[in-house]
């Protein structure tokens, strides 16, 4: 029997509470922005659209959207050091497509990372560039260090002469080498895309290195996972003189509307990761590195950067090969533990959890807490004959709940005063 | 010198009343949604994405998330007669470019509503549709009706043999009739697309005849335009085999993750029309009858329904060659009125003023309020030898203010209890 509307938006209300109170939020892929970011999203700004270039739009009284275009424009610019941002599309998969059709021509090859080693549908072969009408290849990838393989890329990209050459992924335990892929990159008139969406926070936070420092050409991402602010997309450039191809794409041909009523709560977000970004960033890897131990003391097999390494906010369980990924995602949600599926990196064929620690970092958790939160998974998970894990039936659903409500009782919010 | 971030949202927290009571907006694709709407935005449902189908999302703990979209799309379908409804796209434009991929391959034929007769960048040949590669010609119209030649269009996809034929414009100020170019569509195989992003919110109060009932394919819409919601895309279809190959799309090409804080908003907008959608249509069109009664009373050009038509929320207001549009829309802008600047449809090579009934009439305006809106535009607009508008230089931009406020203030915004 379906709920009604008000039992459904009653359910709604319910939600920030759980999961600031009830879950143990380890996906990797989620945020909240911060309580002012929220309440500075602004319906009225999105009564009417505000089509066209900033600064002249074609509807009337839009001259307050084209500033707060403005403002968190140069805001993106100065955090992240770029010539250029654009800030109207509505996820990072749109900006990547836009990002396909501005710079490429249909039937251009592109090298792009590849699903069995982290990437995500709207880099890959088989995905969003396809929409473009791109001739996609996968990036060579080092299973062993869970990484690009830069020599191997940079070869590839003399030999093939794509036209664009897509970075980032969306499983990432520590920084890929990109230098030589740039170098290779430039060496024949390919543009390099970094999909930074997991790790803008940690770009912002200067623990993951700076990716136009390192050469990139363009940088695309989402807003809502290290960088904690509401769901939208970002377009990041170096070159002044790429802004116009992307922007004249938008305006004749692929946005017309937005909701510029979100652009308030991104200038609040992108204002906080300039003052507290750096902080949160610290935090984020310390925790990283502080789960990575707790869970090999406590037994359990996991996946991050190596000692020596700087970790990202993802860390990777592997899993049984005769544990079904979503049968264990569904028993760890049913104990209060979020936390999403990945392929392998490391294993072909194989499938891991991939967890990431920006949420609870958020929710002020420290170092000191991972102890707890290790010793948590490994009640959830056990481990097989063959060192990888799946879900341990023996978990105490309410007594986890009690554990969890009990472990996030105790935490402050970070930014919360 | 830019505003600060404190500035800047003292500005937007402005926005609101403003809108709600300093400006007479008749910009036609403009509204606001009910403050229960407003209210229903949930920001944690924004936390993390719910990717792939309703009811068997990527993500854990997002059941809720699949009941808002199984919830929202039945008061779609159960709106408009739609067999299935797409509710995760975040606008119209993107619906749309959605569509031409799902249901076209590159190079097909598309015809299309023309630029110069009121298509939309998203429809049009020069815009979206050649983003998916497709041949775009431009549908026959009758400048005379100011609509649609649906007997030369019905001949022309005879002889074209087109895979999609697209309805709808952003210029409408009356139905067309589509019964001869759907029947001529069905029989050479292609499909028919209309976009309602302008009278949505009339077919859902049946002032604007049935697009179902009348035998098109698909419809895809913005949602606050004559449907007053929260701006995001809605795809509606009439055939339940199609809804795979759009959806097919989605979940593995084009949509990834989106913001799904909106839902609760949509499911109180939908809902909302199912009891009131009929009043408020019917005050729509009734105010534009009366406000076109009074502007030709007024001495003001106007281009509307003809007596014994059903209007839209849509007026036109023909423009004399000598004056820039954007200019008059500026010129409108400083004395609080909103309108916006669209083709002449009736004129080849001019331009007029585009108004909408709808805004107003949700603040509460009535047919006897018309005369004083449109001795209001008679004050700012002058008519020149022509026979055609430009802006009057002489009026008093105070005294403006003050009419307007003093009109608005009387009024008590539709639905307020």
């Amino acid at each position: 029997m379906p709920r009604d509307l008000d039992a459904l938006l009653a359910a709604c209300a319910d939600r920030l509470p759980q999961l600031e109170t009830q879950r143990l939020m380890l996906y990797a892929g989620a945020n909240l922005p911060s309580a002012r970011a929220i309440a500075a999203y602004n319906p009225a700004l999105s009564a009417y659209p505000a089509m066209g270039p900033t600064g002249h739009k074609e509807q009337p009284d839009t001259e307050l959207v084209s500033e707060l275009e403005t403002f968190a424009s140069q805001a993106a610019m100065s955090l992240f050091g770029a010539a250029w941002a654009e800030v109207r599309l509505a996820s990072c998969t749109l900006a990547n497509l836009a990002i396909f059709h501005a710079y490429c021509r249909r039937g251009d090859k592109v090298l792009a990372p590849a699903a069995e080693h982290g990437g995500h549908l709207s880099q890959r072969r088989g995905g969003t560039p396809e929409l473009a009408g791109l001739v996609v290849e996968d990036l060579p990838f080092d299973r062993r260090n869970c990484q690009l393989d830069a020599a191997r890329a940079a070869e590839m990209i003399t030999r093939t002469r794509p036209r664009l050459v897509v970075l980032g992924r969306s499983v990432m335990i520590k920084a890929d080498d990109i230098a030589p892929v740039v170098s290779a990159a430039r060496a024949v008139g390919a543009k390099t895309l970094f999909d930074a969406s997991h790790v803008l926070g940690l770009i912002a936070g200067a623990t993951y290195p700076n990716l136009f420092d390192a050469g990139v050409d363009l940088i695309s991402s989402s807003t809502y996972k290290t960088l904690p602010g509401r769901p939208q997309g970002l377009v990041l450039g170096r070159n002044p003189d790429d802004a116009m191809a992307l922007r004249n794409l938008l305006d004749t041909r692929m946005l017309a509307n937005y909701d510029a009523g979100r652009l308030p709560s991104l200038a609040v977000t992108l204002t906080e990761a300039q003052t507290g970004g750096r902080e949160y960033a610290a935090r984020i890897v310390s925790n990283s590195a502080a789960l990575h131990r707790a869970l090999v003391d406590a037994g359990l097999p996991v996946i991050g950067a190596n000692d020596g390494e700087v970790h990202t906010h993802q860390l990777l369980l592997p899993l049984s090969l005769d544990a079904d990924p979503r049968t264990v995602m569904l028993a760890l949600q049913a104990q209060g533990v979020l936390i999403g599926t990945c392929v392998d990196p490391s294993r072909a064929g194989h499938q891991a959890l991939r967890l990431g620690t920006q949420f609870i970092t958020r929710r002020g958790m420290e170092a000191r807490d991972m102890t707890e939160v290790a010793r948590l998974l490994g009640d959830v998970l056990r481990v097989g004959a063959c060192g990888r894990l799946r879900a341990s039936p023996v978990a105490d659903t309410a007594q986890m709940a009690g554990r969890i409500q009990q472990m996030l009782s105790k935490k402050k919010p970070l930014g919360s005063g």
